[in-house]
């Protein structure tokens, strides 16, 4: 039997990453597996910020707004729209991710008067359902969920919107986004897909397959800090029909002329609406000014031999012990990370932790290990089973 | 004709907030009027955000959220409340204003399905009209305007909700919180304000005025910073009656449950929503502990005779070349600002920007002097009338 250690340093001596691998500034001693989660901060970002705070804010005062301040969540949507294979004039970037997917579904109901449902898996991401719930009901509209397999097969002339997470947040499950849209423009509706737990992870080509409309978080896989701002995207053929139910004062037409009618805005700025959090924007504006340079192509084919490489070493370690692999073992169906199941999770999360390794639980029995291709390594993968096989053989843990 | 240069000595002489001032870093050389909208930084708030990033954000990673990330919002509700006038458990912090609005006007209106009408004054804040108008909509409800002064006696039991700016952003008239509550319970309807142009300029007692519902921004005389998180209040006896509609995890009774069922969270906190942008919230906290120890009596009393100041010298000074004073002469009625009226006060704002004297502009003719009392004083009032006087006396800018 091959030694994995050594299988490990073999994969990461070919790193087509290594390059960049420093400009993101992990704490010594840390094997990183929630960068899914929470992505760790690019060099970089600090000086941004504290430029923002020392000069642009302390000095520039108010006049920074005109100085550069109002230009940034365009600026930042330019940065995205890459990650998201959309245009730059089709992504905003705004407010948090439930608050987009509210516009956005609301939007999209009220330009669809006569289909009354919304379609979602069942074990999508929790929150998207409660939002998903509100909107349709605020428009005299249901959620329906389905088996998410079943999803494509339940669309139909009633349904307005189909909305999902790009990657189901618990097994880590990848859905085909171009065949969900091909089912609901087949029956006239539209697909909302929720990427947070994909962009950054994988090249997105929302444009190529056909989505309407998505949402994002900035924080996870990005890296733009701890809450830092979503965004959302509308495709330009939809702009003009789609009004914000959340008109604010950056999504008028003419923010400063203080009208008291809104008149949105052109595009999808309309769905801009309160004063950005500038420190937060800035910060997700470094991080994204860190990413330059890097292939996603190159990051998804490395967080595929990651997930591949867990999973096999999974199996040769961990099952006989009672670990089960809970993502899809068919790399194209996999988002970056791999999930386990145990008994136990919740202990074992705990105690990886207590070693140095983050990674994360979730109900009832997930083990999550996040795979940021750009601070974990096959070394890092080796490392956690290892400590999982450890652990599982002491009594406390393992039973 | 007493000098008001000497008078303004005079005034600044006896100054209860002298020992606060240097806990604000204004660059030198800049008279600064514009703390109504962006209030300036405090000294602390860069070493706070620098200490987010470097040790929480970049050592802690994820366990930062364990470690306080996730008890901050309720930390800074806690240090708003003395500001606002209510208990510590009846104010969030979150989101922008506008989407704050929506949540408390959305659930107001769905707890009181009889009655279809949301009023507010005309000239009221124009994205607080937008808003209120749009969640109307969505409940099948409508905004009626009214003149400011028609507000109290066009309540009728059709009304669900009275809403208003404390502070007209245009004139800085203050409206009476208490007596609009009192209008407002007599025919049954809630009263919801927005204070964001009154918080950290005076003592609010929302409590004993019987405000039912509050939202106000952080970045204005707070100084949270640009874009800072905004605030909501719902006092304790509503609590259970509303329901947010936009319910986010953050909002959810247990959060980490991962429940595919909303279930509300006690209290205030379930009008909290999505992951709140700690950067931005961080330095909220920061700027909100640089308020410790300073009396908002103190403060009020300065900032009314900042304006009775600034309106007897433009009666003596800028009358003559066609000024008007827009604001209340009672400073009783009068926010911490004080508002000029004359056919050129665009350009007059641009020429007093290049000499250091920042206020701005507002359609179609208003100059706009915030007077924010830790860094306002009356000699830069009177530096400021006197500018305003030697440059209309110029051919350029006066005709």
């Amino acid at each position: 039997m091959p030694s994995p250690v050594l299988d490990a340093d073999q994969l990461d001596a070919v790193d087509p990453l290594a390059s960049f691998r420093d400009r993101f500034a992990l704490p010594a001693g840390v094997r990183y597996f929630d960068g899914n989660s929470l992505g760790a901060p690019a060099r970089g970002i600090a000086e941004r910020v504290a430029g923002v705070i020392g000069r642009e804010w302390r000095e520039g005062l108010i006049g920074s707004w005109e100085a550069g301040w109002l230009e940034l969540p365009r600026r930042v949507a330019a940065r995205l729209a890459p990650f998201l294979g959309v245009g730059a004039g089709e992504v905003a970037v705004a407010d948090a991710t439930s608050v987009n997917l509210f516009k956005l579904l609301g939007a999209a109901l009220a330009a669809r008067p006569g289909r009354r449902r919304v379609l979602a898996p069942r074990g999508n991401f929790p929150s998207d359902l409660y939002v998903a719930r509100s909107a349709a009901s605020l428009h005299g509209a249901d959620l329906v969920t389905v088996p998410a397999g079943d999803l494509a097969a339940a669309v139909d002339e009633t349904t307005a919107v189909v909305t999902l997470s790009h990657v189901d947040y618990r097994s880590g499950e990848l859905f085909d986004l171009a065949a969900l849209a091909s089912a609901a423009h087949g029956r006239g509706a539209l697909l909302l897909a929720d990427v947070s737990h994909s962009v950054g992870a994988m090249p997105l080509r929302l444009a190529d397959w056909s989505v309407d409309l998505a949402v994002g978080c900035g924080y996870k896989f990005l890296g733009g800090g701890p809450g830092a701002p979503a965004f959302l995207v509308v495709r330009e053929p939809l702009q003009e029909q789609l009004i914000s139910p959340l008109p604010g004062w950056l999504g008028h037409l003419e923010p400063f002329a203080f009208d008291e009618e809104y008149r949105p805005a052109a595009g999808v700025d309309r769905f801009l609406c309160g004063t950005p959090p500038i420190l937060s924007l800035a910060a997700l504006d470094a991080a994204l000014v860190a990413w330059e340079g890097i292939d996603l192509g190159a990051v998804r084919r490395w967080a595929e031999s990651l997930g591949d490489f867990f999973i096999a070493l999974a199996d040769e370690r961990l099952a006989a012990a009672g670990v089960v692999v809970a993502s899809p073992r068919e790399a194209a169906r996999r988002g970056a990370q791999v999930s386990l199941r145990h008994p136990r999770s919740s202990r074992l999360v705990a105690a990886l932790g207590e070693r140095g390794i983050v990674c994360d639980f979730r109900p009832p029995d997930v083990m999550r290990f996040g795979l940021h291709p750009l601070y974990v390594r096959h070394a890092d993968v080796a490392a956690a089973v290892a400590a999982c096989e450890e652990l599982l053989s002491r009594e406390g843990v393992a039973r």
